[in-house]
């Protein structure tokens, strides 16, 4: 460098450190309503030091829920048109789903009569979609599903139908130290093969649901093998229970939607110091969909209760987010 | 800032960043021999930018086992001398234990003929010193343990029973950008109350065995109750199924001391790119323990002849290093 480039240099670094920056607006996809306020008041009092509300970065814990919550859950579950894609994929070598249930009605279109065998039937659909394959194989099949799939109502990949709000939220907590971890229903290693790069949250900051896998040696190479029986279902009383089996500490903020994420709203709350937390209302048809206490899908019902009880955020889609995707004009 | 302050302030900063650091010796507590020259060549391969060993920063994962790898883990390991404590101090609560093994053998302080019971009896010391209590509950009664209780041979508390070649060993890699976890057949709620402080691992970097837990309200607060039911054995087969489901990458590095450990060395070695396998050798009566092939806890047998085969690095305690425990002289 030259001297006087130096000098330059030096300025410009002076000015960064001794200037208060004038940040721009970290939420600019939130309307100036009730929400964003909580959001920031409740950042601003956890990182200023010497405020009794301080909490130190490492403590710093967001758990936030998924479906619903980061990206869309409607009309199905993805994972779950995720699953029924592949049945058809899978049929030619499987002649015998063909008059066998609950494939029988898939492949016909016929997904509620499939879905109509209940918990057992949704097992079967998981278990022949998702086992059977080595680890990295599941891996590149869902990284090859998501390169092509389209969302049926947004004729858009999967990742983007993120909601852009939340994705303004994850960094702004992130940019004051905290540590995001998805805390889902959903498969975990469904989900890990892109939350890094559509999130910004790596795989070990994944916290979802499971099948078990098993260590095996296959021409002298480890794998680890997917296999057809559950292992850990991360969803309502199960959410605290894989924070603390994965995080091993308390969020000090958490995010869901549905009556899925009530107990690891309870959980956050119930630690000592300042909370924040937070259901988002899916109420914009228009938008995106509109649902709450009767869906099947992302029930709202008890834990909206709750939150009007407890003193929880309820996000209004409509009312409190200017834009839901980055891809609306 | 005062101008004069200001540009000294400017050329500190400039000087920073422009003369190449002259970095005083990161493993200052391991000897100049092949496992210090193997750390240090492996560390600037994966972190040169340009070279073809780069390996990008999120990617930089580096395991460890705990018991033999990080702290001691003779006469017993030390989470079996917790549990024994713990029997004699909940004793008086249940008098039944004085005729009853493996209980009536351990309170006569013959802990050999107590676990003659074998597994069986080992898990029952377990269960009765390890569940039926919330999580917060144990947390708090290893730390109370922690801190009075002391090592047999040492006459020091366990967690001064640390290898600082070791210590010296995490701090260098994340210097380096890498994040450090621990992969232990211990219990993962023995180690996440002392990590952080001691390793300088927090405890969402902790993967171990574990038993279930279940949530609960108790006087109108969820809280999480141990049960006596094992969840996931974190040894042999089970370390990379623990890393993948706990961290879901595969580790560049990893670290261990026992057959224990295999699995994991093998796992991690069988990715792409550069890498670093270690086992530690106790090899120094004197300094510490000596055991290996024969060795009742922590055998190192089998993962022996495989580091040879496979040209993994030995690290002998008495040759590779200068100190053991940062309380010698």
């Amino acid at each position: 460098m030259k001297p006087r480039r130096v000098l330059t240099f030096a300025k410009l670094i002076i000015v960064g450190f001794t200037l208060p920056v004038l940040a721009a607006d970290p939420l600019p996809s939130w309307n100036d309503t009730t929400p964003k306020k909580a959001i920031i008041a409740f950042v601003e009092r956890v990182t200023k030091e010497g405020s009794p509300d301080f909490v130190p970065v490492p403590e710093r814990i967001a758990t936030f829920d998924n479906d619903g919550t980061l990206w869309a859950e409607q009309p199905m579950y993805f994972q779950l048109l995720f699953a029924l894609d592949r049945v058809k994929a899978l049929a030619p070598q499987h002649p015998e789903w063909k008059t066998r249930e609950p494939f029988a009605s898939l492949l016909k279109g016929d997904v509620k009569g499939a879905l109509a065998g209940g918990e057992k039937a949704m097992l079967e659909i998981v278990m022949v979609t998702h086992a059977g394959m080595t680890t990295a194989e599941f891996e590149q099949v869902v990284k090859d599903w998501l390169a092509t799939a389209k969302h049926p109502k947004f004729i858009r990949s999967y990742t983007e139908c993120v909601y852009q709000p939340m994705l303004e939220l994850l960094a702004y907590l992130r940019a004051n130290g905290f540590k995001t971890f998805i805390v889902s229903g959903g498969g975990i290693e469904f989900m890990r093969p892109w939350t890094e790069r559509v999130y910004g949250i790596p795989p070990e900051q994944v916290v979802g649901s499971s099948i078990k896998t098993k260590f095996e040696m296959r021409a002298g190479k480890p794998v680890l093998v997917r296999q057809a029986e559950i292992d850990f279902i991360d969803d309502k009383t199960g959410k605290p229970v894989g924070i603390n089996s994965h995080i091993g500490r308390r969020p000090i903020a958490a995010f869901g939607n549905s009556d899925g994420d009530r107990e690891m709203l309870e959980w956050t709350q119930a630690g000592d110091g300042a909370r924040l937390l937070m259901l988002v209302h899916h109420d914009d048809a228009e938008r995106e969909f509109a649902y709450d206490r009767k869906s099947h899908i992302g029930q709202l019902d008890k834990a909206w209760d709750e939150a009007v009880a407890k003193g929880w955020t309820v996000v209004s889609m409509k009312d409190d987010w200017k834009r839901v995707f980055a891809f609306e004009r």
